[in-house]
């Protein structure tokens, strides 16, 4: 007897007619699982650029093939490289709970991204923060009132994702 | 001189009238990791039931104060409670790649819910599948093809979240 539903794990994934135009780039973490992670979810997501600073060590065993998909740009800081990004026609986009931040909900994500995430314990810089175009938060609901970074920028990407399918 | 834009991190979650009629419920995962990280997603999207089985040790480090303010149900086995949970309400959804399975972008979620999430090698069970109301699957774009399995549960929490603030 067949069940109702068969699994069809591991699908070919949505062929796109050129790589996302998305960046993703954050600053040195406090634990190298998260960046691994984010490599792992930037490659599911069909995003090829991350950005960041530090050592930039993947654990391939966390990241998966995306270990060798996922371009990582290190440099000794953000700044310069966000700004020629700008000037390439990218808009930068922060992940930041600030005075000004739209949330997530509702915002509208320009198609030539960088999306722009924090220090797991410090959030955006100060000279990060001033840099933004745009900044986007995204509602919490309970304890302990923040989501892992990765977590963030999880439900951030699956919604620039669903924008521009 | 003051910033352009101020962080306010850690503001007040929104007030919910009641906690929400949601229910999480996976099998016992190959990593412990999966599953603290899974109570610390769901204590900040508001949800204080998580249905497993196995041992439910939870990581007080990765889990943060969802510790203790979401309730680990651990069975034996998952069907029996699933069935009860049915028949108090609540709609069965399986995360799944499945012949039958809507995509997240387009699936309208019950309030009343119980997200059944699969094992990260071998997905939901045919026990599982065969229980389910509606199945839902997520895009992939890009190599390596899957979301780890708590970001896919990310994904369909914050789809769920903002379908029901």
């Amino acid at each position: 007897m067949e069940p109702v539903s068969r699994h069809v794990r591991h699908q070919p994934p949505r062929v796109l007619p050129q790589p996302r135009p998305c960046w993703v780039a954050c600053p040195q973490f406090r634990s190298q699982v998260n960046l691994s992670r984010l490599v792992r979810l930037a490659g599911s997501c069909g995003i090829r650029n991350i950005l960041t600073t530090g050592k930039g060590k993947i654990d391939p065993d966390i990241a998966r093939d995306a270990a060798n998909t996922v371009h990582i740009d290190v440099r000794r800081s953000l700044p310069p490289r966000l700004k020629e990004l700008r000037s390439d026609g990218f808009r930068l986009v922060g992940l930041e709970q600030t005075t000004r931040s739209e949330c997530l909900y509702t915002y509208h994500f320009p198609r030539e991204l960088v999306l722009v995430i924090g220090h797991e314990r410090h959030g955006l810089a100060d000279e990060l923060l001033c840099l933004m175009d745009d900044l986007i938060e995204i509602p919490v609901y309970g304890l302990p009132y923040s989501y892992n970074v990765v977590t963030a920028a999880t439900m951030a990407l699956y919604e620039y994702c669903k924008q521009h399918q």
